[in-house]
């Protein structure tokens, strides 16, 4: 075993930080400290935690925090926060947060850089969540802006996810409805002391219950009748019950983070999906969906790493003789798959150790 | 050629439309066409348009277009916006926009679906772009939401990004910074009208002063001096002049776009972005440096869509492989390139016509 995925097991933080640099970087031995590491993963409950800016999920984060620890728990946090690569996240002082948990050791908080052009940023995310999963964490929550492409697949890798929306920020369902709506599993509406709480409320209530209906009308299988919609909501929460049957009907819950109302009540909320998951078909269903997209990802990252490698010299050929319009941009990487796939760049038959 | 590819060169509307909507979905002869469209490309002007739902894109998108069309431009928008797959963006009424231009023939809008969880949104606005440059757009305006990976990448395939931003949205500061800086050639800052303007404004140049000082401790080429910022500030705009020497400082300019106030004076800085991309050497690089990251994005989707044809059943056997623990994801990957390089699910030789 690489020495340093056996202190991550021996949870040793300064090696577990310096795994989780060297994953996100893809430096030095990543790969390897990876695959030791993987069969010592599985136990942690990865909990996405997204938003738009400004809804107050680092605050909110930081009360689950509270209520983990409370449990005896061990946290992991990993803020993924595609923030410009020169500032490296730093600028005008937005990380201080959390500090609540400085010192303490069984709370790890990792904050991801961007990985540019090409993507990669979920693949980062999950594999450093492999890594804290390994380090010990029992619950690692995952922390990204809630708008976007690549960031709806880090929500995607999440075991259960938990969307921030706040009153007051203009068009809550706009802020709400890029794409993160099937992804979501539970909503907290955080800032609910303001005016527009029940509004927002309103308009998640109504979404989710257009999901079902047009789910119904196009067949697919998201979404939920206003029927049972509101047959749920007003059944009491019961987190101590059974795992709830059937398809998982997304929740509310109002919080106001920064007074610490309504954190207990949304964690209940949040146990009720994990039960779900471990306890039901459709939750199983659901975990080996979502794993399938996850290889996905992994493969076509490892293609375009491969790719690049390998064809090198061939690809900024490529790249000039289609600024000079010389040939299109389709016929060209057409062409580079092929030369990829012939072996361009490959190691030669005997070569190496 | 292609007869789409044909009638789209003869403006033929609804053939465009056609196309678009092929190429968006990767159906059909999307690629012949894409191939015969592609000389006939390269002369549209690429306008991103970015910024945090609420900050009034839409309504200043709607202004560019009515300014463009008075100097009898032709018009195509593209929106991007990940909007669930099972809205097909049309849910809750947010697409009843930019209505002032239905009926005009030389306004061509056209919205984007999400592509799912292995990305290719920003293939998909490229490609639809290059299908309107085709068509004749004089510009192509991208509309997107500003906060992401997936639209960072769009953003930096226009020519010139505008980025929008509005005071009153919570923190102004954190609605622009997810990596948007750097790919901001000039700022709107929207309803300039409102209290928070001024320092909306201040936050803006801070951050472009921050952007030059930080790049000049790290050694990396983006961001301006404090000092050169506001010697640029205080000077008149000379939108009729030579294009600025040197590299590019972001423009800052002030809207009100329900108004109408403001929209001259940012058109007019968008235009001198656009003659130092033309005329300038450092225009030139930034043009080339774009296009290789757009291969690279090409190269990537190319190949994945490659392997996941290639790979079919080996894909799904790794799925469940990494499921059952039997394997871990990343030796699983490594298999599947190896796979899929030494030729799994190619054709075999003398097959097909």
């Amino acid at each position: 075993m690489h020495p340093l995925a056996e202190k991550v097991l021996a949870r040793d933080l300064r090696a577990t930080a310096r795994a989780c640099r060297l994953v996100d970087d893809r430096a030095g031995d990543y790969a390897a400290i990876l695959k030791d590491l993987f069969p010592h993963t599985g136990r942690a409950w990865v909990l996405g935690v997204t938003g738009n800016p400004g809804a107050g999920k680092s605050t909110l984060t930081d009360r689950l925090i509270s209520v983990f620890r409370k449990q005896d728990r061990r946290v992991a946090v990993v803020a993924v926060d595609p923030t410009s690569p020169f500032t490296g996240g730093a600028i005008l002082g937005d990380r201080i947060r959390m500090q609540a948990h400085f010192g303490d050791p069984d709370v790890f908080i990792r904050s991801l850089a961007t990985r540019g052009a090409l993507g990669g940023l979920s693949r980062s995310a999950v594999d450093v969540a492999r890594v804290l999963d390994a380090w010990g964490a029992d619950v690692v929550l995952v922390e990204t802006v809630g708008v976007g492409q690549d960031e709806l697949e880090i929500t995607r890798t999440a075991h259960t996810t938990l969307v921030v929306a706040a009153p007051g920020m203009g068009d809550e369902v706009q802020a709400i409805k890029a794409g993160i709506l099937e992804c979501a599993d539970v909503f907290a509406v955080n800032k609910a002391d303001r005016d527009g709480a029940d509004a927002a409320v309103r308009d998640l209530e109504l979404m989710i219950a257009l999901g079902g209906e047009v789910a119904k009308a196009t067949g697919r299988a998201r979404g939920h009748s206003a029927a049972a919609l509101h047959a749920r909501a007003s059944a009491a929460p019961d987190p101590g019950g059974e795992p709830p049957a059937g398809p998982w009907v997304p929740a509310i819950a109002r919080t106001v983070a920064t007074r610490n109302e309504g954190v207990a009540a949304l964690v209940e909320q949040l146990e009720r999906h994990r039960a779900w998951l471990i306890g039901t078909e459709e939750g199983a269903a659901r975990q080996e969906e979502r794993l399938r997209e996850a290889m996905h990802v992994q493969l076509r990252d490892a293609l375009t790493d491969a790719a690049v490698a390998a064809l090198g010299p061939t690809l900024d050929a490529a790249v000039h003789a289609v600024s000079r319009r010389e040939v299109d941009p389709y016929t060209a990487s057409e062409r580079l798959v092929a030369a990829f796939r012939a072996g361009a760049g490959a190691p030669a038959p005997g070569a190496g150790a």
